[in-house]
């Protein structure tokens, strides 16, 4: 069984009535030993307070959200995304944080060059690895789900980030999301691939049988399909030990209710399902 | 370019304004070849009255939807599934489809158990191929998009499709959607792997780039970010020389429209995007 000392908070799980200094003190008043914030919540009330405020409560960083969103149209927009990434990597480094998420992005408006996209994705992590390295920051490619192929990410499978993982060489690792890989046939043979070394993040949450949007209806660990235990016990046995992250978009649900509510729910449902 | 010759017509496209009759007039009268009934469909008029009229008006049948739907929390439900699969063979058989799509079923209701469902699917197959084989009716297993894997169909990939295939041997082969597989990096190796003998069908829509229902907002092709044409020529590089089937769930959009103004845009979206 997992313990609350494996536990992390994404930011994103309480984002839709809480700003960050609120969030902060309720996963810290909870015992949770480690968040993972948003850039938006991190500029809300500057980095540099947000760093401050994360180290007095001695709270642990594990991912910050997100660098990424790689692919444009023109060569004047494409840089401009890489210099957005190079901010990123700053706050990343600025929160000690275990890696910075990389959301790679998706086909660019009007195009379907998916494959110019996969490039683009592919040379934007290349150049800013160097960067990243420079600065201390681990890199993490997160897969997303297939059905955000076109509008968020053109990297879909552990493989496919893997693949580009070895390509670019570096400290580039992934983010293993159970909710965009579960369904993989081939995931056991990529947990395995990627092993220790390129396991940067592991996030949690469930996928819900009558999904009914998109990107903001993912369960609460244990209310849907997920073998969670299963795929957490396959990365453990590798020798992943950062934190299991909490990351739940649900508009109608859990973004409803109350702080004190969701923390607590987490807290037990990371003990009983994960 | 595609010819209209080429172009079947997947009765869903037009199913919620119409009952199968006026449907089955309506293609023949825009000169397209061929259609794809859905069980239902044919149900409701009956098998030998929906035999007659497609043969009185001389249109060929790309595919009969579905079988499949074989994953069951307990035996009696997995032999009912399977039985239900054998009716499906028996209508392929009787209007000449040149296959019988399988929707393969996802994780029973309550279970969280995927590698069992996929043993069910794998398992259902080998003893349906039997009875198909035995009917002269080829099997298609279409793999579905990743976001179907908990209710519609734990097989979502080409290369899971294939491997079943060469595991269960016979006529068994693939249904190629590109809906369902345009994301898939391995996509171009798996249409080579299939080869002509393999694949059994060819379907085409888009996806939209906004989408905003997982099951009813398909595209007409040419909305969406697919490179249909690309995938059209690879899989007619191994040789597929079948028809190019319409497939549409689109509640909000074409659903809505009348019959006459979707078969033009069909017709004429096949031509220009395909």
């Amino acid at each position: 069984m997992p313990e609350t000392s494996q536990l992390s908070i994404n930011l994103a799980t309480v984002r839709a009535r809480y700003e960050i200094g609120e969030i902060l003190d309720a996963v810290a008043r909870h015992g949770i030993p480690a968040v993972a914030p948003w850039r938006d919540q991190i500029a809300s009330i500057g980095l540099k307070e947000t760093s401050k405020r994360i180290r007095d409560l001695g709270l642990k960083v594990s991912g910050v959200c997100r660098g990424g969103m790689f692919p444009a149209a023109d060569k004047a927009a494409y840089e401009a995304n890489l210099e957005d990434n190079v901010r990123a990597v700053e706050e990343a480094a600025e929160l000690d944080a275990a890696c910075l998420v990389l959301v790679v992005g998706g086909i660019p408006e009007g195009s379907r060059d998916l494959a110019g996209a996969r490039r683009q994705v592919r040379d934007g992590i290349a150049w800013l690895e160097e960067r990243a390295s420079a600065a201390g920051v681990r890199l993490a490619i997160e897969p997303l789900h297939p059905m955000y192929c076109a509008d968020r990410a053109v990297v879909n499978t552990m493989g496919h980030a893997l693949d580009i993982c070895e390509d670019v060489g570096g400290n580039v690792g992934v983010a293993c999301d159970v909710y965009h890989v579960w369904w993989d046939p081939d995931l056991d043979a990529q947990i395995r691939r990627a092993g220790k070394a390129k396991l940067h993040a592991f996030h949690i949450c469930d996928w819900l049988r009558d999904t009914r949007d998109l990107l903001l209806d993912r369960g609460m660990m244990g209310d849907g399909v997920i073998d969670i235990r299963g795929i957490r016990e396959k990365v453990e046995a590798e020798g992943f030990d950062g934190f299991h992250e909490v990351e739940i978009f649900s508009r109608d649900d859990w973004w409803k209710r109350d702080i004190d509510e969701v923390l607590s729910t987490c807290i037990e449902r990371h003990k009983s399902c994960c």
